[in-house]
């Protein structure tokens, strides 16, 4: 089926990205289904929507346990329709939204919610994700893999980690300007080259802060909106798992991961007609700072090796040419896995709209939104207004 | 949007269920992805597809952790093809199903999988799906909320712990017809009476047994299918949440769980055009024997409170009118949660291929499977030939 029904974004709830552990002033206690239920019934009112009008809901999570979306729901109201929770680790907000996208376009419902949540587990997170070889390597936690992709990167683009700090000093500039981020505060180069080192040559501030969190975006058919004012239309949504490793019955074996993120890109520029000259802001996948250089590269935005140069320049800054996370990414707004992809698209949303107050880019007109999760699987959005 | 294009089943597959826990020397230790890419590849052979075929993949799993999905089809072939992993608790299979079969019809994909799988983790099983409060009232294990509805039947309907006692023997007799069923030694009704009592009124075997495995079911829009011979249509596939509870902004408060039954049958005969009267082959959900009484009754098989009698009967015998749970249902097949709806799904598709050897129900035409998950939720399919 080619793209169906024209789908636009009707409506987006989001909560702070905070640790809701109880255990300060600004850090109340909250569960998963409180973050989801808040970001759910924020959507609802900034779309105008009652909750009787949404039709299915897509619930993206990890570690929340069995059937959390209904759990979520609950707290909004049982009314009978069909609810599925999706799991695809960092991109489950993206295949949710993905899922009522689908849905809508194809003309299965006219309004769906695609929600995300996330109370994060405390401690080691061990990953149960990567093939039985690589946790059998230590690579089951995301820092130790990253690590030595971060090293290839390095050796074939001449990356250094000053680079890499770079991206954190930009992403938390960026969050610094966003009341919804985990981490509001700037950082420099000198602070982040100075915390401490957890997988060489990755430290403590070129990863991602755990947050809980809630998110949660109203898709609609065109037709069936009732208020047209500045609508943000889905160009693009798309979802692919990697392509690398043996295939039954033959086929070509890949092995970078990289690979996965260019295939998506691919997909998603010739689903939208556009390509990466026609985009104005991009929230790329910074779950380790090194990650967004070579993302911004496999999307298409610059050449492989290119970005290092391109940040030190300010292109990816909030006044640059192509400015990326814009909200302080996940490196600043924190990361709580089910959430995050919608987080993302909502801040596309919200730039295309001329919402994004003090980190507004003037005249954004296409954005992308980025997520990478581990399987691997790779789910990138295309909004335009 | 109206059923849309017709949707076969075009291939199916499915391991024994069984404890895979290497204790036994017919017990070997598998994962769970090595049950279900198992069951893939058996579902490939059975349709004489190539995985390469395969358009998109929808995987079904309770407990298996992140990425479970792309865990398994590593063991098949990374193709790029979308992966979404579906938690809907006991009726991840239903779900994971249902997403195939409206992506189908609605045009998007003409060739999908619906797998499912579960290593069922050993020990004390907490659910975390049920609302806060009856968590608070000990409610968070299965045993303990079908006992409470027990209760409440018997009341309203004069069930006797022999009438679910003979569930159990019904099931276990067909169950020692099927060689990839956990169980499958018949019991007596002294046998059942005599086990231990987990929750009164409900004992060991009144409760399904413990087990691993993996499922798969490739659907097809009917055009595009090469062979026709014998094709199995779906007639209906309906997912419901629950119905009951408080609903923002207003709505009716409904408390008996059987409600979420009953309203998502309503909408599968009325999306099948059929009704119980047509049917030749039900698999109902018994998780806990009593269960599968209340479950026919909701359906619509027979009136509230008419079960038992029909039961002792011989009525849903394998001889009887109405067959239920050919394969030996949850209670001798067993109950690996991601991979039970679709093993149901599978027994009716066998049913109406004529393919069920000796427990094979003579001329069946039409069948339905029934899975309720927590959260609530009810996934029924309805398949025809």
């Amino acid at each position: 089926m080619k793209n169906g029904r024209e789908v636009v974004i009707a409506g987006v709830g989001l909560t702070r990205f905070n640790s809701y552990d109880g255990q300060k002033d600004d850090r109340p206690y909250k569960e998963y289904y409180d973050l989801g239920s808040e970001a759910i019934l924020d959507a609802l009112e900034n779309a105008g929507m009652a909750w009787t009008d949404i039709e299915a809901a897509f619930c993206g999570s990890v570690y929340c346990g069995t059937a959390s979306g209904h759990q979520t729901i609950e707290k909004v109201g049982m009314t009978g329709i069909p609810i599925v929770n999706v799991e695809n680790a960092c991109s489950s907000g993206s295949s949710a939204f993905r899922l009522a996208y689908q849905m809508i376009a194809a003309g299965v419902y006219d309004i769906v919610i695609a929600a995300g949540f996330e109370k994060m587990p405390r401690g080691f997170i061990q990953s149960t994700s990567w093939p039985e070889w690589q946790r059998l390597m230590g690579f089951n936690v995301q820092p130790a893999s990253y690590a030595m992709q971060t090293v290839r990167y390095m050796e074939e683009t001449g990356a250094t980690e000053e680079d890499f700090a770079r991206v954190t000093v930009k992403n938390r500039k960026n969050g610094a300007l966003n009341p919804k981020a985990r981490l509001q505060k700037p950082v420099t180069v000198e602070e982040v080259l100075a915390s401490r080192m957890i997988a060489k040559p990755l430290r403590l501030l070129n990863a991602c802060p755990l947050a809980d969190g809630g998110s949660a975006v109203i898709l609609c058919s065109k037709d069936k909106l009732k208020s047209k004012a500045k609508t943000v239309t889905v160009a693009a949504s798309v979802l692919t798992s990697g392509t690398y490793g043996h295939t039954y019955g033959g086929g070509s074996v890949k092995i970078k991961k990289q690979d996965t993120i260019n295939y998506s890109a691919d997909m998603a520029w010739n689903t939208a007609g556009l390509g990466p000259e026609d985009v104005d802001v991009v929230q790329a996948y910074d779950t380790m700072s090194s990650g967004e250089l070579w993302d911004l590269e496999e999307l298409g935005f610059c050449g492989k090796g290119e970005a290092p140069r391109l940040l030190r320049e300010g292109h990816f800054d909030l006044n640059g040419k192509l400015p990326v996370n814009t909200d302080g990414g996940l490196m600043s707004r924190g990361h709580p896995l089910g959430a995050t992809a919608l987080a993302q698209i909502i801040e596309i949303y919200r730039q295309l709209r001329d919402e994004a107050g003090s980190r507004q880019v003037s005249g954004a007109k296409v954005g992308l939104a980025h997520a990478m999760g581990a399987g691997p699987n790779s789910g990138i959005v295309i909004l335009k207004r």
